[in-house]
């Protein structure tokens, strides 16, 4: 943890994570109602992308692409979310989302409030995705030159 | 418009740009509740990003950067907030949302129900900012190698 006062959860990351190397993790959400839900997020504590050295967003933006491919092949979404936020954790990290017209609150964004819930049988189908999900973004991310 | 059965608003650009060239276009949102928000949208109708070639998704991750700097230096925000989203309009485009803690959602996503109103005063502050931001956007981008 560095250049803040308070301790930042993403400085001590404590969930399990699918990749990680000196400069970045990858770590699958554990999001009911989104199934493959990931998150890309830099081990420093860094505020903006734009606070990042060219070099280091770069490789940052290439993880997160390899990320949405890897969603794209194994979880067929209609669309991929791709959001930097961190109003609440100024920490750099990225949220990935595969979206499906069927989804809690397709077309709106996962932050608006919810229209309807998922079939559970089809979240039990996405969710019996996620090892696949794993072996892929692991497989993307070690290909990498 | 190429590529898709239905008209799509982002391929037919219909709102002034404060920079735009072959590839992409940024203009500025005009948006009450959050002065500053900003679209970088490429001007072709591509879905994902990792649907880009490399050079292309660079070139547009590079645009994404020079207009969250311009955010920081002249809005002053709290935090910048990233996202392509594309669920209703799926023609890649990035919101940059220059965020405060006094702003209509803060700490959550814009997407989120609002939670407070901010001042008049204070967005009207902020407003008067836009010619300076529209600058230097203009002066980012054209900086470009």
């Amino acid at each position: 943890m560095t250049g803040q006062p308070l301790p930042c959860e993403l400085c001590e990351l404590a969930v399990p994570t699918v990749y990680r190397d000196d400069k970045l993790s990858v770590i699958i959400v554990d999001d009911a109602a989104y199934p493959g839900f990931c998150r890309v997020i830099w081990n420093k504590h860094v505020k903006e992308m734009s606070d990042l050295p060219a070099e280091d967003r770069a490789l940052l933006n290439d993880a997160v692409y390899r990320v949405e491919k890897a969603l794209v092949d194994i979880m067929k979404p209609a669309k991929v979310n791709l959001a930097s936020l961190g109003n609440m954790v100024p920490h750099l990290h990225w949220h990935l989302i595969p979206r499906y017209a069927d989804d809690a609150q397709f077309p709106s964004p996962v932050w608006a409030p919810a229209v309807r819930t998922t079939d559970e049988n089809v979240l039990a189908q996405r969710r019996a995705l996620l090892p696949q999900l794993a072996a892929e973004i692991a497989r993307r991310m070690e290909e990498r030159p």
